[in-house]
């Protein structure tokens, strides 16, 4: 009730909240997120992740993991400029990035449902496979690491997006949310 | 059917596709997201904006519309980082980019529907409270802004997430799509 | 007397001062400038400052803040920027940055002289006005942050000639300097 | 009189000016600043420009033109990091940059004034020495690069300072204006 | 003879070279460069390229292919911060840059040799294996982008050192040179 | 034998070493690299350095050494940048770093031989003069400085490449190893 925009002034200016005084600690935060995708996509990508590849579909197969690989190194990357994307967060030396994926196809996956109308027409299109991202970030610092994980897994998301855009256009980014945040006290 | 990932080459490797052939025309991308807040996200931001603020709230409620307005900047220059952040992308010229928000309260907003088990449990918490924010881009020239688009919403809603992690500790970014393009053909 | 440029090394070459020895402690800059503007940029900018809005320039003058609210971001950010602009600086986790500001007018404030002839005519088309800013960086670690504090002053003040430079054709950024220093000992 | 804010909508909300419809025209800005230096530092880095140095002095003078030539670069860079550095400036390819130094004692300059109450005193300090700054910079595009002049400026001023303050704590950054400004219609 | 450095004005100052003047044409190069690494690490990476990859190591070979799937990636946003890296580089709208590596062992090449003594040494222990990196950049503008292609490369075989040297403590990267340049003239 | 690729996971995908648990330690590389270069670059490089500059020629060669300081600049502002450049490096809190040059003319060097037959071409071409590159990094921290010295090296070999161009159109930029390194254990 009482809570406040920790990054907000009395008068209500924007400011970096000072984390001087805080112990540094070991602390890590996990986000995830979801890029709804169609049934094609995923089909593409999974050749190499299910190893369902035979000798003929090989040249293709194999090298569709490039879309995941290259979405990773972008999130790990993007983990490391989270303080210049974001205005009031503290540059923090990070001890450890790592950016993980799960295909989740209808099959396997019951009642995916995204938000709202227009994108419940798309669920149809999409016939509800998803690429899920799971990012964690560790350091040990003055403050915590959530925006590093949750930028981390919104660039790999938007990775995806760009490499599967000449594939599909109907794709969505959702779910991006906190899943876990360990050291430190709860407010950054 | 036929359609492949242009950012692959044939033997799967990721490669920057080549645009240097396509005419400079005028293009324009506009994608939209969400972040779902607590009603008392919503309330001290909506401050400013519905304007409601009387006198006595004046130097709380005000000022509040900085979260917005931080998100914004943040936003507009995350759009001219994207070849920085999507590894794949090409470097453009933008010539425009601009960042709004919505907000939208449960009041004025029936059956919002976040995906899946666990958002809909949240959901509960956030009373269907959400900031919407429609990121527009535009340029001139050989290949289309939609990640632009995309990486403004993205990073504004991060930005809102961050400044708000304070007061609501379960937000989710949801519903990042591309709503409109224009330009160019359709592929990048 | 016997005071050497510490950027240089015997050579007179530039070098990156070894600050490995030192201790990390706490340490803070507050440095300030001054935006000369015309009497109209700071009309319009005061008009949310200042209270004065009355119902009738609502929509006009309140949003003016703006301007501030993104220099004051930028300036934030710039911070950050430090040993990416500044060659030989270290990179320093920032801790804390704020940037404030204060409007100065003819009636405020006698006396303002620019110096020199050239400035001396602008004094007459200025009326004397002006938009101090006031910037503070700290950090706990093994060198000070004037720098810092510095470069965050000049790119807000950047940032408000470029978004007064519609209105204003004759600004001018002066008087930027170190007011303010505390922690370690004074060689950087 | 009505000139407005163009960097700003109706609303006071922060917007990208959208120059999408502007002619690509050659553009040219130049501006200037000084740095006010203790009479120590300008002689220290004058050794090499004036080309007094003698044979005694060699290994130390001759070498101090590295606090000139670290500053240019820094300036030139930081006219290409414009667009990052100032929220809604627009990327432009720059098609040249050049920064200039001239050095100002108070022999070959007479009435060096700085603002104010607080510099008068420090003019007594610094015997009215300066390094000023002209940076150029030119385009062929959609607006003007008066920014980038300024920046290039501002970052080569304060790579001066940094580069200087263990010989002199009370340096002023001032003085930073236009002075030239081709090509395109006034307004960016 | 007369040849002189473009990138220095005539007082020997660097200054960014003005291609305002020149016209806008297809420009491409190539570059090339190798990383010299151990046979252990030459086999770890070129079990996916080689295809030799039976059941047993699978789990292992399949997945070193990320070795230069990274490596790819890094040279190729490499390419797109070439101006940001190299100070008096003009900014450039690249509109295609690709990263290709071949495996050369000492079976299919004989005679390798590394310059001087010291690496004389290194090759018995590298047993002359080496990572090779093409690169290519691409862009329609005023000046060509052998600086991008060579940056590409040279990133790429860091991001390979890196990558391997908890492997191979021994590498070298050499022979970074340009292949081919094509457009525009011969200067930049 | 059973040393692995630290930067991949036992599926083989790229992760960031977590060094969390790891002590803060003095630690310090070394890395050098050479330019081959045309006599004639070689020449009007060593003007300034090898101290011949008699009065007629002061005005051109003094200054050379501007590509030499440009070179340094450029290294120095790299090494800051490794964790941007290279996908897995963690960002470190450099303490220190520098970068040196030693002109090498086929009179003070025999035997130079760089590698292969194409290079070996060359060779006659560049009369084996050289441009040869030392950077030393510093910090304290939890993992080795060798990227850093090693990019340094890489960035400022660049930029003498970027420089020169427009005399000599056949450099290569080779022998770019690890010299020293010092402090923590040897794994990264």
């Amino acid at each position: 009730m009482n809570k406040n925009f920790s990054h907000l002034d009395e008068q209500g200016n924007a400011k970096m909240v000072d984390v001087g005084h805080k112990d540094h600690t070991e602390r890590k935060a996990v986000a995830e997120g979801k890029v709804f995708v169609s049934k094609e996509v995923l089909e593409k990508i999974s050749g190499k992740i299910s190893g369902k590849s035979d000798e003929s579909s090989k040249g293709g197969e194999l090298s569709k993991g490039d879309v995941l690989a290259v979405s990773r190194v972008a999130g790990i990357q993007a983990a490391k400029k989270t303080a210049e994307l974001i205005p009031l967060c503290h540059p923090l030396p990070l001890t450890s990035i790592s950016v993980d994926f799960e295909l989740e196809s209808p099959a396997g996956k019951d009642n995916i449902q995204a938000g709202g109308e227009k994108s419940s027409e798309r669920v149809e299109d999409r016939k509800e496979s998803a690429i899920k991202i799971i990012a964690t970030a560790k350091t040990v610092a003055q403050t915590g690491v959530e925006m590093e994980a949750l930028t981390a897994c919104s660039v790999a998301a938007l990775t995806i997006y760009d490499m599967c855009k000449s594939v599909d256009k109907n794709m969505t980014i959702t779910d991006i949310s906190l899943i876990e945040k360990t050291g430190g006290q709860s407010e950054k």
